[in-house]
Parts: structure tokens; C-alpha cells; sequence
């Protein structure tokens, strides 16, 4: 190994970008290899994508780079959500009493600022087109293809970190390894997303400043706020069954099932046949890998190492947490490469291994229960608890969302306090007013099992 | 398509073997292809594995191709296990009240016994050393490599057959296919195996008609009777940490562990350290996957679909349960293979989910709660109940092993009865007698939930 041997990078997406960023900063030479063509060329071709929602441990990961102020003025700002009701009703619900809110930006747009954040560090350099095509883990050499020419050239690194997303090529060598484990888990849904232009007069076609949701069970439409006043919306639909993707076949089919379930949004979407049958669907997975690193050569981040459902709109804030939390690791391990990726395991994997089921679980939630009374009470209830106590409850979502707090202390709060829940939605009338001093009482109480487990 | 394309069996193992007897039985041309050479060939050099230890689950499903008795003949026959305490000390647990047993045989053995069957069956013809280098899912093509001559041929099947065990290269191919859901999940213990042979005079070193276990929490050791008065021991260690596989590199801490650990079979191991370095140790993982099939095209049985740890000494047994059920499927949808393979999953998928849990569980158990005393005293007030009211009660491990009651039907009863016995175990004196009415009361209500539920 030569002094200055790069730190490797494999993939130029959300996570890569920060991550070259924060250890560019450190002054270590970065060399970040992407598969794809540089997605800032107009010849590129865009692969569509969920909006990205960002939320505050996103947000504070970017700080630190100085991303921030460029990021969020590409983002807009929603401060709740709008739910459409099949009646064309719609109901807001705000993220929270004290003006917490989520950053839309479509992942294109993210990308595109955070590749030119990362080159004008000094010391990261990104080469496009170039597919990882082998690794051998135990000499830290990378072995690339030029997509373009055909040619490959090996890397001596330093250390090679695999932020190649849910697909990971780099995840696909450790998996070789002895006793790796491993588990892809598929849902029976996928998506596709279309576009919500601006009105003739200019105005965005719904409210811009919040995030719209269509539940109709297994099927589902989300529309993003983008910056421009459009909206980048997504229709969740089974692969099988009554209104999926095997049996929508025509045009007749597809604005039927629209007519159906999105009446009031059948409208908004113009050429929406068309903008369906444009693209296959993307489906959904959850993957978990152990362990994330191999010795001190090699080490996964982002959705390389755990990708999760979009259902908390989680899945790039907790890859830039990823990176910042790596920094810190880097930090106060002083050199010594082992010691920071086991570190980076120790202190992320339980918290992400909670985050991958609150992922399924609110996913169930939201196609399953969203319509079902008593769960839309006690959301209800919960919601006000937070308002009139702000000291002694947050509901799990906020948690996730609006703190920093890692995800398996959330969810050990969270669990905590829902069988004070429990007994405060049995209290007569509680949907009037949860200003009692027994709700008082039971939530105090709740906190302090908490502090002492 | 020819209108006699064979049936394609990937793999000569266990799996392999009675899935070619049971298709041959039916009248289909059968071509089975193994990647290692014929075991039967003493030139051929035999892998180490865990004894099988067949019960009626996996006797039922060889008697249906006549396999039943020759199997037996080479089998060993174990009645109860023998428990080895640190102190010297041995008890001895009956299997059941009633003469229960299981048949221990090496996988070697059995292999043996089952390919001579298949073999003699007419239309089932066996290719040893091909390699399965390729397989073309929609039109049922699968490539082989002789590995002996690197030469390739392609075989048009009617249908493909996995059944190439735990690291299956039919999985593999599947795995590529669209949202195919896929976990593994290693152990930290691995283990590799010993032979205790018989003593000068030709006696068996220990009983012979039982299985001994040397539990010492997460180390344990194993001994299978064979049908030549010879043990087949496993050890099973940790990877890491004390006493593990990492950390006994000399002659010396393997003697060490042994006289620490299992001080009572130093003796009966000649060459215990020439045999302990003499192979890397084998691991252990649980692989689940989601479909097994492909259209009409592919299927995975036994460990290809389902590796389970072995526990409960259910691997082989499931596998030829498949193998019985799939049979019976293909009675039941005459001729349609699309839906045999659905039929079979439906039937089989829910059974081996619950049973991978289980074996993952009384791992658990036998390696962490075999020294604590309230276990044991349960344990054995269960061992008690089964004995006093073998009509209301029978525990979870005695419907595995001794019936052939669906395994999830059987974790159903007993999670049901769980109940009943932790009440039991409470009432004063209860391990002195269980021959009480309100015992009888108990069961027989915990039953009837069984039968409501």
C-alpha cells in the first residue's frame, strides 16, 4: 500500500456523495466510482424515483458538510399532511404543534447538488460509467469497467466503502465471505410515479406545502411538493390482483382504476395513461446484512448495508446519518480502521435493524389500519397529547422524523408509553379534551419507566 | 418440447434420491445430476456431517417407495438420549413412554442406501460429477459441466428439480429472478465431527440404543450411535471467544477444552486432536426463500427451499416429507404442474416457516437453558404429563418427532397448551405427582381451545 492510496467510493448516489464529502474533508484523497453516466448531463437519462423527504437527522448530517443552505433551497417545505378521502374530502393533518416539517426534493434534484458539492472538495475526484466489477477484499483492490469503452482498470484503496444502494455490487462480494448473513424481503407492492404539472396560471395544482396522500389500502397515491410547483407523485399499486400492475393492461383499465380510487385527482394528471405505461413499476425491498464491513478494508453504507421501505421517508436521512455518525467514529478511533468500522456497526446496527421493522410496520399500518376508526382515534388522541404535553409525549413518528434521537431509543419510548396510551384512550370523553389530570399523571409515570429501563 | 423430455433432478443427495424414486414410481423419464463424483466409489472422498436421525415423518415417506426397510437395516436405534453432566454423571430421558425411537444412520449411509434405490428404479438414470453450470428458466433448459472433462451439455427438461441442499446453484438461479425473497442466517457455532469407535473387545464404547449429549451451554458435543457400534460425534463451538474454533490452535487447548469441557470422552476419542484439525468446521445456517418455484418450470425441495438448523434432527426427515407431499399433490392436480408446485407451496410453506423458527428456538434452548433449573423441572413435569395423560397431552418435541401432524399444526397445540402447563407448574408438589383432577381439568380445557381454535 502506497502513503497516499485513495479511499474508494463505489456508487455517486445520496449516500456516496456525503460520504465523499465528509472524508474529503478530512483531507483523505477520495476516488468515488459510479456506475451511471454523470445524471447532471442532460443526454442522461433520469430513473424515476420517490421524492425524498428530509427531516431533521438528514438535515444536521448535511449541516456539517455545509450542504445544508444548498440542499434545502432546492427542497420544499411541508408542514403536514393533506389526506384525500375517496368523498374528495380533505383532511390536513400538520407534522406537529411547533412548525416542524418535512424537506421535499426529488432524488434527481438532490443528487445533482450533492455531486457538485462533493467535487469542489478538494481531493474528491468522481469517475462516471464505471461499473465495479470485482473486488479483492483482502488487498483492498477494486477492479472498474469503463461502461462506455469496455476497459477495466484496478485501484489500490486505502479502504473501499460500498454506497452503492439496495443493489449493492460491494455487498454482493462480502456476501461470498464465510457465514455472511443476509435477507432480501420483497413487497407484494410496487410503484410508479407520474407528474402534477402547474395550473395554466402558473399556481401548483394543489397545496404546495404539504405532502398529499391518497390511502386506499393496498393501493395508495402519494404526491411530493417539488420546488418548481409540481408534484412528483407515486402510485402504490399490488403487482397482482384487482386494480395491479398484472391486470392493468389498457387505457381503459388504468383511468378506471383512477376513476375509482383517485377520483379527484384523475384531473390533475395530464396524459396519465401514457405517464402509466411509460416505465415498469419499482418494487419495494427491505434488506438487512451482517456484518457491514469486512476486517478493516471494506465497509457498507446507506442502502448498500440496510435498505429500508420508504414508508417513515427515512431511507437517505438515515444514510447521511450514516455518514456523520462514520465521522465521528473516525474521530475517536485515531487512525485505526478496525476499530471505526467495528465502532460504526456497534453504535448503528441496532438502530437500524429497529428502523427496518418500524418500516414494515408502519407500512401495514398505513395500507391496512389508516381507515379503520379506532386506530384514526387513538392517532387522534396522540396527536393532541402532543400538543397539550409537549414535555411528556411524542408520538414515534415525530421521534423518527423531527429528533435526532437514535431509532432504537425511539422505539424504546415508544413502547414504553403505549400502554399509557392504552389506558388513556379508554378514558370516557378523552376525544374532547386530554387535559386531565389522570392523563397527566399516566404519562408522567410512563416517562419515568422509561428513564429507569 | 419432446413429448418425453425428462424430469430434471439437480442433486443426488438425500432430496435428490427419494424425489427420483417417487417420480419414477409415477412412470416419467428421470435424469439426476450430482457435482460430486458416486460416494459409493471408495475413491470418492466423503464429507463430514451431523448423523441423520430419521423418525416417522421421514419413515412414513420411504416406506410409500419400499426404502423403508433397507434404510432401517443400516440404522441404529435410539430409544432415549443420555445426558452427560460435567460431574461424570449420566441421565437417561426416554424418548416416550410408549417405545418412540429414532433411527440414527451417517448421511454417508443413507446416501448410499437411497441412490442404490433410485437407481434400481426403472427410468431414473443418475450423472455423477456435473456441475449444474446454467439453467434457462422459461424454457426449461438447464446446462451441466462434467467435472471431470470440463465439457458442457444443455438437457431440455419437463421439469427442473432442485434439490441440491443448502447452497443450492437452482436457488441461485432463482434468486435472480424478480422480488424473490431470500434470507440466511448463520450461527455463531459451527461444529466438526469425531468417531468413537468400539472398544478392544468389540462392545460399543457407550450405550448404543440412545443419542448422547454433553451440553455445556454454547459448546456441546453429540454422539450418534451407527449401526457398527461406532459414534459419530459432533462438536459444536463457537467461531469466536473462548474454547472456539478461533482460539484452539494447538494441541494443547483442544486437550484442554476437552478435559474442561467433556472430561468423560477424552478416552474414548483415539487421535481426538489429529481428528479435531484434521477439516475446517462445518457451519450452521437456516436459509429461507419465497417462492420455490418458477411458473411451471422449477421447484426447490428440501434444504434447497428450507435449510433448518438441526435442532430437532428434521432436515433430512422434512426433506422426504416434501418429496411424500409432492407426490400427493401431483395425485390431486393430474397433470397440471402449474398447480402442483402451487399446491405444493401452499401446503408445505407455512409448515416449514414454523418449523425453521422452532429449530432456531430449541437451539436457543439447548444451548442456554439446559443448565437452569426451572427449565429442567418444566421439562420434566412435561415428560410427566405425557406419561400420565398420553390422551390430553404430548409435548412439542414428541409431535415433531413422533407423529406426522403438519409442524405447524403442532406448534399450534402446543403454544395452546402452554398455557395450562405454566399453570400447572405452579401447584405445590406437582413434580412428586401429576395425577391430580385439576391437572385433568387443565389439559382437557386446553384441548378443547386446541379443537375451537
Amino acid at each position: 500500500m502506497s502513503k497516499r492510496d485513495p479511499l474508494v467510493i463505489v456508487g455517486a448516489g445520496l449516500a456516496g456523495c456525503v460520504l465523499a464529502t465528509y472524508l474529503g474533508r478530512r483531507g483523505y484523497p477520495v476516488e468515488v466510482f459510479e456506475r451511471h453516466g454523470d445524471p447532471r448531463d442532460a443526454h442522461v437519462a433520469k430513473r424515476p424515483s420517490l421524492n425524498i423527504t428530509l427531516c431533521k437527522r438528514g438535515i444536521s448530517a448535511l449541516e456539517r458538510i455545509g450542504a445544508q443552505e444548498i440542499v434545502l433551497r432546492a427542497a420544499a417545505v411541508a408542514y403536514g399532511r393533506k389526506v384525500h378521502a375517496l368523498d374528495g374530502t380533505v383532511a390536513y393533518q400538520p407534522y406537529s404543534n411547533t412548525g416542524d416539517a418535512l424537506f421535499s426534493i426529488s432524488r434527481a434534484a438532490l443528487n445533482d447538488v450533492l455531486l457538485s458539492h462533493a467535487e469542489a472538495q478538494p481531493g474528491v475526484r468522481i469517475h462516471f460509467n464505471r461499473r465495479c466489477a470485482q473486488l479483492d477484499l483482502a488487498d483492498g483492490v477494486a477492479h472498474f469497467e469503463d461502461t462506455t469503452t469496455g476497459a477495466t482498470n484496478a485501484v489500490q484503496a486505502e479502504r473501499i466503502f460500498g454506497a452503492d444502494g439496495a443493489y449493492s455490487s460491494v455487498r454482493q462480494h462480502l456476501q461470498k465471505t464465510e457465514r455472511f448473513n443476509y435477507s432480501q424481503q420483497y413487497l407484494d407492492q410496487g410503484y410508479t410515479t407520474m407528474k402534477i404539472p402547474p395550473l395554466a396560471d402558473g399556481r401548483p395544482a394543489l397545496d404546495a406545502g404539504a405532502i398529499h396522500i391518497w390511502p386506499r389500502g393496498q393501493r395508495m397515491s402519494i404526491g411530493f411538493p417539488d420546488r418548481e410547483g409540481t408534484f412528483n407523485c407515486s402510485l402504490l399499486l399490488p403487482y397482482r390482483g384487482a386494480h395491479s400492475f398484472e391486470t392493468l393492461r389498457t387505457e381503459e383499465n388504468v383511468l378506471q382504476c383512477f376513476q375509482e380510487l383517485f377520483p379527484d385527482a384523475v384531473g390533475l394528471v395530464p396524459g396519465l395513461v401514457e405517464q402509466f405505461f411509460s416505465r415498469p413499476p419499482n418494487s419495494l425491498v427491505t434488506i438487512r446484512c451482517n456484518p457491514w464491513s469486512y476486517e478493516d478494508k471494506v465497509l457498507l453504507v446507506g442502502d448498500a448495508a440496510h435498505a429500508i421501505l420508504p414508508s417513515y421517508g427515512q431511507g437517505a436521512n438515515a444514510a447521511f446519518e450514516d455518514c456523520r455518525i462514520l465521522d465521528q467514529c473516525i474521530d475517536e478511533c485515531g487512525g485505526d480502521w478496525y476499530a471505526v468500522f467495528r465502532e460504526f456497526e456497534q453504535r448503528r446496527r441496532p438502530s437500524l435493524n429497529v428502523l427496518a421493522d418500524l418500516c414494515v410496520e408502519h407500512f401495514v399500518e398505513l395500507t391496512e389500519h389508516v381507515a379503520d376508526p379506532k386506530f384514526l382515534r387513538r392517532r387522534e388522541v396522540e396527536r393532541r397529547l402532543e400538543e397539550v404535553y409537549p414535555d411528556l409525549y411524542q408520538p414515534l413518528y415525530s421521534m423518527v422524523s423531527f429528533t435526532s434521537r437514535p431509532y432504537a431509543e425511539a422505539l424504546r419510548i415508544s413502547r414504553l408509553q403505549s400502554a399509557a396510551i392504552d389506558e388513556i384512550v379508554l378514558i370516557e370523553g378523552i376525544e374532547r379534551s386530554v387535559d386531565r389530570p389522570e392523563v397527566r399523571r399516566l404519562l408522567s409515570q410512563s416517562l419515568r419507566d422509561t428513564s429507569a429501563a
